[in-house]
């Protein structure tokens, strides 16, 4: 064996020599990943029989290669690279091409070689930049520098982005670039919500409020662009954002939604122009996610035709009403009584205040006070004690009293009609769960470009400090939920489209996603916030860094329009209910034995050897990726209906069961919207140009490998996957993220946050 | 089998009977955990071969007894219950003995039987309150009603927590009510920060600022009640506790242990007044982590026998500077130069305003503006302009100027004489970790004593609507969360105490262990109190409940007194630096030779037996809770070593190294820290008097198998569970939350928060 370590490099193994040295300095392989390696090398037809022989020598991990042997190959590619520019030498793969080709007759080595190599870049974990790096270092310190060029358009990834609403999401760029508008901290509540009604009243004139509104009354009839507005204002002052979604949005949606075409007449155009100023009145301190155990009453008075409104107690006030302080009217949520009969909860126009702003008799409106954000938002509570108003004045489109005083409704069933009432929160939920994504994006728009200009430790003194987007533990807290924030995008819009194209045989499906969508966004942006304000240290402490607003404003979108722990168990019955429904009723048996037999086909196939591919490929590709989420989907399922079945067979009360299954129900639902969601991240890169696809698939990628990872621990459980195969997985995730690095820029780039809006100093070059 | 069916109940099988109703009615058992049970029966000396076959025909998972025998058994219980009262009806163990014995000669029936049947209720799972219930609903809604008893005395517990320095707890719990410390929201930072000096100046007048200084200059000599107070200040406001920690901790501190006699003549007395404000200017804009590379500058001019202090340019600005605006004097850390030679970092004492409060010339100082949180501290920057102060400000405990202009120092290695002066943040890095633990109990005991109110769903028209806190999901949140905070305040303390005797020779360990549990505990924080806010929903969201100033202002906690990912990397090298010398510089062969070996032995011990034992007594056994921390600290150790050695073995640049391996590092130290953490909360069951060990246990428990099934994924790829001990893992971890969801308001209790400084309407109960 002495003949091989002295032995000389020659061109053919030139070419295979900077992923050797690379992989030897990089990284640790396992035994099963070398032999992997030696059999890719033994398939090159580039090599001769001597030449593996010199290569295979240098696979066993128990033998690393001698100081002088691993100097001697330094040497030998330092040689040949001298011709090359700095651009030539920055690819492993691309530089063992040129100088195996280089030194020989200057052919370009075929295609075949190619393949090998970079396969075998693969297999040895160093197909990323920042691996790259190591070598580049000792044969060119400037080939390895920091700017490394951005891999795609960014242009074109933001015209994906914006997709057909391009438009309307200019105009609000463009509108949020007002002077207005400008980002500045409050610390006085009176007068910051003073300043937020005013920029509430000035997107009024801009007609950016009309959107979802009938024409003749001045709308536009474009739903998707409400959304979109309330998607846009997120990049701007979130209690601005959260005024115009309650005067617009809730208030102005129960009117159109709820009310019928003497209220649409009456009320729509002055309140889309905000000089009608309206509140939303549902929530109370007692209940707030069991809507049903409303305790306001409107009873219906037939002598006077007048519908009488009152709280019966503390408890019963209405709370955390947004635009309480400034509104004329609310539309308020109560339990309908009619000839002693309760028929649910209906929604009633009750006046609050006079033209002046005084509160009229009966009503008792207190300031909600001081939150933790959202300052600009006047939320108040709201009591009322024998308030009457005309039976008129009940959004009837549901429930109606009819002239002689009984009531009547289109939808007969009393839980269905109630849920139809309610149904009128989804557009409310998708634009949440929008803003949400808006707000992972500022964050993390702040936090990466702070993180390509702050610089902190040197790896020896005179040499410049690490920028500290260079640190693994940096790349770790900010790309994943980088990832995971175009992937959350994706999902909404796709949403959104969905609604929007709906004629209403597809709401109940629209709910469950609207549910389960607002659920992961929000609480996705509450991590990446954090996770934000932490990697920019003190700097994110600051006020005028803008994470502290994001932190505190959005804090409260994992609560409002539903708490999302109630709503993701709304997502497990939603999706109960479909699979039951598919059966036609057969009933959980019937569907016990269908998912049954999927899965067992299912988990044949992935026999022992599938269990353990470590294989790049196999790991990164759409197949494996959308099997793993299936696979995760259904199996939850399976476990979740087989204990149900059992309880509901022991007679357990069935509120009992949903009770008991609680933590399984939250489990499915999260699987099952992690699956809708790799679902339109796919479709997106169907649908994107081709030169976008490389970089999309990268994130895919990541947000794939990384959601499993999350969950490798049930995927062991479960037998879906090896020790060996989730330790691959780990490695390929870091790897990816690696990858993505050089690309950051760019990626938050595309999301064209208008500087404006932006606003942190830190975020700006001009900073340092 | 027709006979075993209808066969009647006879008085032995009643014993066994409320253990297999409520198993059957409340568990999907596995077969595995089925024949364990079968074996459990079998070995019942009490039961008849014929008693055995009847039980073991309802042992089978596929044959679940149809519903005429289901309901026989209730009857059967039913019967003979009847004559108890609810109290000897609410645990199922009892209830069989009780109906078993009462029905034959009323004698009560063997110990062995009585183990048999506990052994027989872990196995099923069900030896928890919620499980009981089932069973208690059908034969006595009464005896299953929510008020049950808390199982340990807790006031005891509260003398356990408090420890020795219970005096000085109670002193402060006694100062705390004063209605000047009264929690109450201050939007304006300039009231806000008059408000908190005053209260500081009190605490000085009350004489809590003064524990540890000598007291010839009228301290306590009392290091650990110094920790103690700062812990005891973090249940009132956090602006207030952190101003304190500033003047008296760390411009205090830095006065104390680097200065010499003459700087604590004229200092120390003044300072713990408040009579003296003072600042601690180390951070810069531009080096934050990085303390070396500060770029103030304090150049010795031997003619004037002055220094000047210099910060040449913008980014070498003093920057989150607490007290700024309020100090008179300043202890400023500066790259000290003498005969143009730098010494590295040193203090010095620089007056900036003078007795009227105007800022000197020379010196530049800016408010840092509003925060995120802690608006009542008046954080600002600092910018010297070649300003002088006499030589002899020098803090000059470790670095002097002789008399002749040279300097000296009594640790030769600047390198360490910098670690040995940083090593003066020791106390202030435990008492930020007690700080956070102080604020993690707050947010739970917020948040339980809501849940124990709050109501929202029923189950039935006309039944009361279920505690939030019965929520699995709910009990989910808050019980993991409360058993680590018990496990960081005994770790804490045990540090606190390490400190307090350490006589110079423990101090290494001591600031590995300071920024661990720092960085865990302040992690910890951040996620409970997050937990907590969403727990209580929109009330959580109002600053009147106080989650929203703890959520705030702790949130720097990560950050600051060293950023948490900096810290974890220092942990780690503490880590590896101890394990090297334990083996005499013999070098990582030698150590990864020693672990591989003790590993082995280990992987030996755990065969393939143990690797499925999932067994109820195993899994919550202290035994295999500290073999798994064992297992992947050491693991972790061994793969980290590996790793490092093949890079340096390649002449990586050892910097490169541990950026390479940087997540590495952070899992070892993350490992260690919870080891640490098990170690103190082991030891201080054994301390603990008999009555508290089985609340103390049952937390020990949680706190052990929580934290290893959230490396369930680890283990399993490590090969030290497989997939069947890890369900039951889980599975046991959830029965243990169970467990101590009745204890949960007496284990808040214990840590004794006064009602001044809780504040939080919803956390009382005159609230509803």
């Amino acid at each position: 064996m002495e003949a091989i370590t002295t032995r000389s490099i020659n061109e053919r193994i030139l070419a295979v020599l900077p992923l050797f040295y690379v992989g030897w300095a990089d990284s640790v392989l396992s035994p099963s990943e070398m032999k992997f390696i030696r059999s890719i090398v033994a398939n090159m037809t580039l090599l001769t029989k001597s030449d593996k022989e010199y290569l295979n020598h240098w696979t066993d991990p128990s033998q690393p290669p001698p100081e002088e042997v691993f100097k001697s190959w330094l040497n030998a590619i330092k040689a040949k690279a001298s011709d090359l520019d700095h651009q030539q030498k920055s690819a492993l793969v691309e530089l063992g091409m040129r100088i195996s080709s280089a030194g020989t007759s200057g052919e370009q080595l075929s295609k075949e070689t190619y393949d090998s190599l970079v396969e075998l870049e693969h297999a040895l974990a160093i197909d990323n930049p920042v691996s790259a790096k190591l070598l580049l270092d000792q044969i060119d310190p400037l080939a390895g520098s920091e700017s490394i060029d951005i891999s795609f358009d960014v242009d074109e990834l933001s015209k994906l982005l914006d997709g057909r609403y391009a438009q309307t999401k200019n105009r609000l760029r463009q509108l949020l670039r007002d002077p207005l508008f400008q980002l500045k901290h409050e610390p006085d509540k009176d007068i910051y919500r003073l300043r937020v009604l005013e920029q509430v009243k000035e997107l009024a004139r801009q007609g950016v409020s009309a959107y979802s509104f009938p024409k003749k009354y001045g709308g536009g009839e474009r739903q998707g662009d409400h959304m979109i507005v309330f998607e846009m204002l997120a990049f701007s002052d979130l209690s601005m954002t959260v005024k115009f979604g309650v005067q617009f949005g809730l208030f102005g949606g129960a009117l159109y939604l709820l009310g019928t075409e003497r209220h649409h007449r009456k009320y729509l155009e002055p309140m889309h122009k905000a000089e009608l100023l309206g509140c939303f009145a549902m929530t109370e301190t007692g209940h707030g996610s069991n809507v049903k155990g409303l305790e306001t009453t409107a009873t219906y008075d037939h002598d006077t035709k007048e519908i009488i409104i009152h709280s019966p107690g503390f408890q019963a006030g209405k709370e955390y009403i947004g635009n309480a302080l400034h509104s004329t009217l609310a539309v308020v949520f109560a339990q309908l009584i009619v000839n002693e009969e309760n028929h649910g909860v209906h929604a009633v126009i009750v006046p609050v205040r006079d033209q002046k702003g005084v509160t009229l008799p009966g009503i008792k409106i207190e300031d909600g006070g001081y939150k933790l954000g959202l300052n600009g938002v006047d939320n108040g509570r709201i009591w009322f004690d024998q308030v009457r108003v005309p039976a008129s004045n009940l959004l009837d489109r549901y429930g109606k009293i009819g002239e002689s005083g009984s009531y009547h409704s289109p939808i007969e069933n009393p839980a269905k009609r109630f849920f139809t009432m309610l149904g009128a929160l989804v557009v409310g939920r998708i634009s949440v769960g929008l803003a949400a994504v808006s707000t992972s994006k500022k964050a993390l728009t702040i936090a990466i470009k702070y993180a390509l200009q702050r610089r902190q430790f040197e790896a020896k003194p005179e040499h410049p400090e690490f920028l500290i987007m260079d640190y693994p533990s940096h790349m770790e807290r900010l790309i994943p939920a980088l990832a995971h924030t175009y992937a959350y995008d994706f999902a909404l819009h796709d949403l959104a489209d969905r609604q929007v194209a709906d004629d209403g045989t597809d709401h109940r499906k629209i709910e469950t996603l609207a549910a389960g969508l607002k659920s992961k966004a929000t609480w996705h942006a509450t991590h990446t916030i954090q996770e934000s304000r932490e990697a920019c240290g003190g700097k994110g402490y600051l006020t005028e860094n803008q994470l502290s607003a994001l932190k505190a404003d959005s804090d409260i979108f994992t609560t409002f329009e539903g708490d999302n722990t109630v709503l993701m168990q709304l997502v497990a019955k939603g999706v109960l209910t479909e699979f039951k429904q598919s059966f036609h009723e057969e009933g959980n048996r019937a569907l016990i034995r269908y998912l049954l037999k999927k899965a067992n086909h299912k988990l044949s196939e992935f026999n022992f050897i599938q269990k353990r591919n470590s294989d790049y490929g196999h790991l990164v590709s759409t197949e494996f990726i959308e099997e793993a989420f299936e696979f995760r989907f259904e199996k939850t399922l399976i476990k979740l209906s087989e204990r149900m079945r059992k309880y509901l067979k022991r007679k357990v009360d069935p509120h009992d069961v949903f009770l008991k299954t609680q933590m399984h129900l939250m489990e499915l639902a999260d699987s099952y919207i992690d699956k809708i969601t790799l679902e339109s991240f796919r479709n997106k890169i169907g649908d994107a140009p081709d030169h976008l696809k490389p970089i999309l698939n990268r994130m895919f990628q990541l947000f794939g490998l990384h959601t499993i990872y999350l969950h490798h621990g049930w995927y062991l459980e479960n037998d879906f996957i090896e020790g060996i195969k989730s330790k691959a997985i780990r490695k390929i995730r870091t790897k990816l993220i690696q990858d993505l690095r050089p690309d950051i820029e760019g990626l938050v780039n595309a999301f064209g946050i208008p500087d404006e809006c932006l606003a942190a100093p830190i975020a700006f070059k001009e900073y340092t």
